[in-house]
């Protein structure tokens, strides 16, 4: 009997493991210096937090989630995104009532939506996010995007674009839905099912839909952007006021929607416009969601956020060619001949390693011939030799690999010695 | 309406997740210096993995597993421990075959097993573990659990002991069986349920029930140290004399069984011996696993592994009253005065940020006696005040806040003065 992964998951093998590392550790220290902490919530929440948090008129809730009962009989989801746990955690917490507002929080972690598998898109994929909830100012609109797109820029990309919208406030999204719903409806036959139903409970979806992008409807259909409010207006313009300032450039596109129901003010996705990137070229999106923490429970606060997969951000590297500095050489390794030898070199091994040095040796009765093979392939930078006249005379011969130097030392040096040999790295 | 976190789990907030990101990295380091690489496989498997790699007869399986359909029929379940999934993907990407061996990995990540939720025992809960699979060497046990101990030692733990046990070979193993069934079955009627089945499948688990501990037929039951072979019995001591070189000390019980079916040869268990750790003071554990791998479908490998709970760890931290290194304090603050100014800000903060320095400033409006109170707050090393006078001059004042000196200079210069400034940190 053999096993396999369950389909849409993935290994992350050694080798390919480090890039996540890599990726992981720039972008958490890109939040440590724009001031977000990280949250931590679980995999899986009551199912009616999602139905109410992403909406139940979303895709992914009424197609793509992981939902099952526990043996008491709740009702639970793996998470298919991160807001609506973040948002329930903000308002269980009472992190509304801390000092230092707004709340910023970042989290890193895998999410689950059941699709159909293909390139850049599995049913297990981890998500990077951002949230700075408690904050209406339009600077911090511009900090959150200014945090998306230096995540992928400190990484290496370069062929981005950020796109940018603004969906207004309930008022105005209200007078354009009734804008959209009339100019449709004449149309309505036309749409595709998902659409039909869209037309009632959420039109502004309509013009995301990728069956009917080409109807000829589509074209002069409204613009949210005619139908902001003066608050709305004005709040816009700050956001781009403020990109402005930081030097960030943007497209405006009125008919960027962002899949999920809760969206106000702020949308904005990242787009690669690398060549061979592939068909789907949003990288990330983002908005507001001012009234999502009523919803879910919690006082009046506004908020925002932004998520990235790290799939697709690997991807893009990948299109774009960049290499990203990942060490793959191994600082130490020690041959040793015969049992005696092997005993003493785990010894040493083991007291290189406690004070901070990377250290490997044989655990395969290899002979020294293939020790030594080992360490090169390894690419060792120092290979340790104990061999019985160096046991004898209890001594180490220690060699430097990129210059063929050796000496050979007193054992019970060895650990001063390679401490030495490796402070100036 | 509103939504709690679903029972037995728990959100990791600000000011807690500092603590999981300080160990998470030492453990990270340590695998490093190792030479473990990581390992991510998916939060959920398909149930049979489980049943096959924990094992049919287990509390995990019978009782524990959050197990449910997807949409497409399959029965997958949350896996409930990390050493099924890292076996079946060392099968599945035919790791045994790559020149480098053994292969030597480590992984963090959430388990789920459906329990009663207590101190310490969470349904979700995070483990630390690592694995080395392709050598029967006694020198990888000691290794195996040397890491182990140094997991917890690294990060300040002293009150620390190291339970040792074998479980032999296949052979030594199947004659102590008989031995313990001949010892219990006059006793049988008297056992727990449990026990009374365990007597069938797994007798050795008999010696390791909570509720029959007492009974008199424990205490003279027979060891299965009495029933290893040459070969199991060899394996031991050498296990121990590598354990005597690296200075290791240990404590031999021959009632330590483990949980999971598939142990074979070293068992061991790391205890805290800390006051007030609380009444079950099991850290930690791990073992020998030979005949794991072609359980699951590859060819015949031998492996290691061992895995603690970071809930578990954080708990022993507590007791032991260490207080592990975090940084509280913002490196930077910027104060400013009108409009115009807060705009300016953005701009500056944004360049120290790239710039690769933590920096903050309000969103909320605030006058500027709470921004400088919110500076104060968050500790902030520097404050960097931006007023009307400043703006009109093109100039910002820095303070720094341990010594109170304090500077006006051109705001052109800020990024390169305030890098000067934290260079030597």
């Amino acid at each position: 009997m053999s096993f396999k992964l369950p389909r849409g998951t993935q290994d992350i093998l050694p080798g390919e493991v480090e890039k996540w590392q890599y990726v992981e550790s720039v972008l958490s220290d890109l939040c440590r210096r724009y001031h977000y902490k990280e949250i931590r919530t679980p995999i899986f929440e009551h199912t009616e937090l999602f139905q109410r948090g992403v909406g139940d008129s979303t895709d992914i809730v009424q197609k793509e989630m992981y939902t099952f009962e526990d043996r008491g009989g709740r009702s639970l989801t793996l998470r298919p995104e991160g807001t609506a746990s973040v948002v329930r955690s903000y308002v269980q917490n009472k992190l509304y009532g801390l000092p230092n507002q707004p709340t910023k929080l970042f989290y890193f972690g895998p999410m689950f939506r059941y699709e159909r598998p293909q390139q850049g898109r599995t049913r297990q994929f981890v998500q990077f996010g951002i949230e700075a909830l408690g904050s209406e100012d339009p600077g911090i609109d511009a900090e959150v995007i200014a945090l998306a797109m230096n995540s992928y820029q400190e990484l290496g990309l370069r062929s981005l674009k950020l796109v940018l919208n603004s969906l207004g406030d309930k008022e105005s999204r209200e007078n354009h839905r009734q804008a959209l719903i009339e100019h449709f409806k004449p149309h309505k036959d036309e749409l595709c099912n998902d659409c039909q139903s869209r037309l009632e409970q959420n039109p502004m979806r309509v013009l995301d839909c990728k069956k009917d992008r080409d109807h000829p409807a589509m074209k002069d259909a409204p613009s949210i952007l005619e139908y902001l409010n003066d608050y709305s207006r004005e709040y816009f313009e700050q956001v781009k006021a403020y990109l402005d300032q930081l030097g960030i450039p943007y497209e405006i596109d009125s008919n960027l929607v962002r899949g999920l129901d809760y969206y106000n003010h702020t949308a904005f996705e990242i787009m690669s416009e690398a060549e061979g990137f592939g068909a789907i070229t949003t990288l990330s999106g983002g908005g507001r969601y001012n009234g999502l923490v009523e919803e879910i429970g919690g006082p009046e606060s506004p908020g925002i956020g932004f998520a990235l997969s790290i799939e697709r951000l690997l991807m893009a590297l990948e299109a774009e060619g960049v290499v990203l500095p990942i060490e793959e050489q191994l600082d130490c390794y020690i041959v040793a001949l015969g049992d005696e030898a092997k005993k003493e070199a785990a010894g040493i091994v083991y007291q290189l390693r406690k004070a901070g040095i990377q250290v490997d040796k044989d655990y395969g009765q290899k002979k020294i011939k293939s020790q030594f093979k080992a360490a090169d392939r390894l690419q060792s930078k120092y290979v340790l030799v104990l061999g019985e006249d160096e046991l004898a005379n209890k001594q180490i011969n220690v060699k430097r690999m990129a210059t063929g130097e050796q000496e050979t030392i007193d054992i019970a040096d060895v650990v001063e010695y390679m401490k030495k040999e490796f402070k100036g790295e």
